[in-house]
């Protein structure tokens, strides 16, 4: 029977060297043979050695891996030391331990054998998080990689799969997952019910031997939706005791569990604006609730009006989440986390990093990113984000610290998942780069990102020195491609309305959710800029200074912060108008190119992997084209000026 | 109980005179006492007159209607005399005869009271034909007034609001309807198997009652869909041999079947293509089937390339059935109706007569229009339709013949009904007019749009000189402002896509629907003369001359024939780019006058249908100002000109 999943970077093959002698596995004071570490370290090395007898604790055996749990390191630590002769692995705890492993294990398979490793790894972020928009009935929002492997018709599913996705989020170092949308919607209403708890214990329970903790989307209104009082309000003191009475019950019940995410006041969902309430009172209520608990309340930044009138032109959707937030720093609880998007629109290919980062300096936060590619091309268009999350790690917010970069403001990060149950869990196969890189760079987020995906290629594809340098030159090419093809100089949205795929140059222009360009026959972007909506001015200087002029702002941020005449003459030289032409043409060459060479690996890499490969790069240049082309006819259109290289526009 | 739908134009109230006598109705030779006329003919008397005493036959009664079949007239003709003593109904046969009934109490409620009445009327069109969109799941596609009351959960309903129906029908000479959606899908499929029979006969007895001949939708491929087939080849013996063996079965199973109705190769539906023959052979293969039993079928000649490549400017939708279906003209049976949308789009406000209607001199063709206002404002804004469907029913298509307009050439009429299970039926009150007056003009469509308006008025909301004068200046204005405030001058789908409501000016532009403006800078508009298109080529001359050039081009259709600059000076004096912005801000304050006399008119209508117009007047406004401020500042940004009148543009 052919198997419902691909194992992705956990398919231990046989190494390449010949050894003889005999391995064992010695477990040192307080590491149980049954823990995950243990476990894991097995299943591993009675793959990659099939021939080698593998033992518990035999003294004479030629190669020994020590397992060690010591005290004086953080839980989530290990320290790796190993030569030829074998290896010692000490976790701060069980599950420092089982990251020790996995980065044992790694290292013998990109290394092709035993060698010398000595390290000491501490995460450097505490909160590495996992975001799945699955819904109850199977549907996952914004998902691309088939349905959900959760839920099915409102049931909670716990399957083979499950402990492979556990092992899978281990193995990179995530520590968290919000296993349903924060929409919360038909029956997701009800998982904090006793209906709900005997599952929900067994997946918490699996997920926290790999050293997850099991979150939960929920309804900010289930006092009403749940529990039937005729409020939610966050102060009034029988939706508190509900809270408290429903937080006991829910952590008595389900083990595991970390805590709440909750979208509030927020594209139609409740929150504490409909009590006069702000987010500090929402999310500092439920906080206290699960406070005792050791439980955390992960809250979201994304709140902004989103029925605005287009015609209004001083209000800017990229201010509200700074100008909600930021007046409340300092009164959240410590067990509230923040969680602030990349930027302070929504995923886009490129957009300023979000100013929450460096102003929030009295609050937990976590930064958001989006792994599901909703606005990058949907799992169907490679566009490998590694380095885009790289980018907004090493951002440098100014804000007065020694310590200033969005890496040192934040206690953790999030992504929207984007997996689902497609064979290879993320429809594309290079998409898997996104998930692994996004925990990899949580962990270690120093490492350069060709590292991270030379190490992904090994695992998931073998050592293969030609495949690994053409997989390399598309990963770490694509996000360029996309953003060239698609809407270079941070203009963002001209996506076709509601699913966001393909172009639409003015499909958001005249529309409520704040989204515009604002391109007339002779400029195009929003100026906010200190003359504009003053966007730019929530950034320390001399981030201000530098984003609120169109002669100071970065290329790459230009039309995101400025508005200009199309006859704007760049930094690189060029005209506004040709940049746009020059960058739709070269971003469609450098796609066919990646699809060159993909093609050239037919016979390299596994035939379904390949073809799925092959599809998507047909339906990712049919798509450039049209981007190429509409977007282009779109300023042609209105510019009236022509291509200094006469291609064809329409 | 509230009663679950109004009687509309059929809620019979007591007249306001005083007649002390004594009623009788008279049934002369042949005429059945419990036909429908002579059924309609005592639920009218009792409640227009209900102190007088009602009789069959009694000689001494003050005032006797008399009811007679006479074999002279044809079936569908009746004559009607009255003075102040009785009247006298004679039908060509009991069909004749209650379209004769229903004249007269039409003409007793109109008039107020007995009056003199001499007339003989034969309807102009053999086929008056109503096509619902009903899905079998009980949704229906492009509907705006509630769920299908025909069906539910795949389910066929027959209730007392069925006989309301059939009634409705035939009081304004409806005499087909196709009851299910032309995109046969899902259950709807099956309607033509024996799960369906026991209903179906049901249904069609209940309809011929009232004149009505029932018409299904069906698949093509039924073949292989319920056949079992491994073809739906019209010219293979088998498919041939399963189609005529279906309609014996089905025609000895349901009563008062008249035949099917057929959209192929178009949209995505199955057809004749797929084995390279043509419409005729798909057509005529069908139809010899039915002919036996007197069946005729219905073939939709919206036929075009909906994958169209937006870049492509050789290629014109407008063609497209004009190309496919003139050079058949004369190889379709007799037993065929080729159905022409009215233009050659799809239900535009402004669209040129279809050019078919005068191309096709040897073929049985009728004319198809749309009362779901799909893109006439979904009965969410009041667009009487009388005056278009006037206009084009008079329109000289010059091809040589003495009688040359469309109403000359159709021998049928069919509108896409606006009806589903809402209180009024369509939604809206207001488009309760629209079905009213299609069945009356395509049985008298020389009458005047006023005075169907001033009947359908006066039946439906009675008596009252303020409200009629009001109402009128609201239905008949209502075309021209809902033109003048979405896309006047011809030009046509600037909608949202997929719903169609609401402005969206690019949002098919760039689409493979065939639907485009190809605005720019300069010019708007689609060349579709000799050196364009050649679309305006498919009219006889002077037609053919007049559309091919802006300089003859009426100002209401310039911008469906012809590319010009925004500075071009249409007929009116204007500028083609001021005369964007005045129509839109007039439009828009026309139908503010209309929402304005509405509201004047509480305490005139019934609370329930007041209070459902102000709030679709509420969203008219609304969705009119969006329309003028998105279309103007489209236009405004692509052309730069100011408005003359210093007008807010954005």
């Amino acid at each position: 029977m052919e198997a419902a999943y691909s194992k992705l970077w956990l398919d231990y093959k046989p190494l390449d060297i010949t050894f003889s002698g005999s391995l064992a596995i010695r477990c040192l004071k307080g590491v149980r043979r049954d823990c995950a570490a243990v476990s894991e370290l097995i299943t591993a090395l009675s793959a990659l050695l099939p021939q080698a007898e593998l033992t518990f604790g035999a003294d004479s055996a030629s190669y020994i891996v020590e397992l060690d749990i010591g005290g004086y390191l953080g839980p989530e630590d290990y320290t790796l030391s190993a030569d030829e002769r074998g290896a010692t692995i000490l976790g701060g705890s069980e599950t420092g331990l089982l990251y020790g492993v996995f980065a044992y294990t790694r290292e013998l398979i990109t290394e092709g054998g035993f060698t010398r490793i000595s390290r000491r790894v501490s995460p450097a972020l505490p909160l590495r998080m996992l975001d799945h928009w699955d819904n109850a009935d199977g549907s996952i929002e914004r998902g691309y990689s088939g349905s959900s492997f959760f839920f099915k018709n409102g049931e909670l599913i716990i399957s083979d799969r499950t402990v492979h996705y556990a092992r899978l989020l281990a193995s990179v170092g995530i520590n968290a997952a919000a296993i349903n949308n924060v929409n919360v919607r038909g029956d997701a209403v009800r998982f904090i019910t006793p209906d709900y708890y005997r599952k929900l214990d067994m997946l918490g329970d699996l997920l926290e031997r790999w050293g997850i903790k099991l979150y939960l989307s929920v309804d900010f209104s289930a006092p009403m939706s749940v529990g039937g009082l005729p409020s939610a309000d966050p102060l009034d003191p029988r939706v508190q005791s509900w809270w408290k009475d429903k937080a006991a019950e829910l952590f008595r019940s389900v083990r595991g569990l970390g805590g709440f995410l909750v979208k509030a006041d927020s594209e139609g969902q409740p929150g504490p604006y409909a009590y006069g309430r702000d987010h500090a009172d929402g999310a500092n209520m439920l906080a206290r609730a699960i406070q005792p608990y050791g439980g955390k309340v992960i809250w979201r930044c994304f709140v902004y009006n989103c029925s605005q009138n287009w015609r209004d032109t001083r209000t800017d959707r990229a201010c509200a989440g700074y100008n909600t937030f930021a007046p409340l720093d300092g009164r959240f609880d410590d067990n509230v986390i923040l969680q602030i998007k990349n930027g302070p629109m929504d995923f886009q290919i490129r957009e300023p990093v979000h100013p929450l980062f460096g102003v929030m300096k009295q609050t937990n936060t976590a930064a958001e990113f989006q792994l599901a590619q909703e606005y990058t091309g949907q799992q169907l268009h490679v566009c490998c984000l590694i380095p885009m999350i790289k980018e907004i790690l090493a951002f440098k917010t100014y804000n007065g610290r020694d310590k200033d970069t969005v890496l040192d403001m934040i206690s953790g990060a999030a992504a929207v998942s984007n997996t689902g149950d497609s064979f290879c869990w993320t429809g594309s196969e290079l998409a898997g780069a996104n998930l692994y890189g996004f925990g990899r760079l949580c962990f270690e987020p120093s490492l350069p990102a060709e590292d991270i995906l030379d190490e992904w290629i090994s695992l998931t594809f073998g050592q293969n020195e030609e495949l690994k340098e053409k997989l390399l030159f598309i990963l770490l090419g694509s996000r360029d491609a996309y953003e060239s093809y698609t809407v270079p100089l941070g203009l963002g949205w001209m996506c076709k309305p509601n699913h966001h795929y393909g172009p639409d140059p003015w499909g958001y222009e005249f529309d409520r959710w704040g989204t515009y360009n604002r391109a007339d026959r002779d400029a195009v972007g929003v100026d906010r800029g200190p003359g504009g909506t003053g966007y730019s001015e929530l950034y320390y200087p001399p981030l201000s200074d530098i984003y609120g002029s169109a002669d100071t702002c970065p290329d790459e941020l230009l039309l995101f912060f400025c508005r200009v005449p199309y006859t704007h003459v760049l930094k690189s030289g060029k005209t506004l108008i040709q940049h746009i032409y020059d960058s739709h043409f070269e971003g469609c060459e450098q796609a066919e190119e990646f699809a060159r060479l993909w093609r050239s690996l037919e016979g390299s890499l596994p035939e379904q992997v390949f073809k799925n490969g092959c599809e998507r790069f047909r339906e990712q240049l049919r798509c450039a084209a049209e981007w190429r082309d509409i977007v282009n006819a779109f300023f042609h259109r209105l510019s009236g000026i022509p291509d200094e290289k006469g291609r064809k526009l329409y």
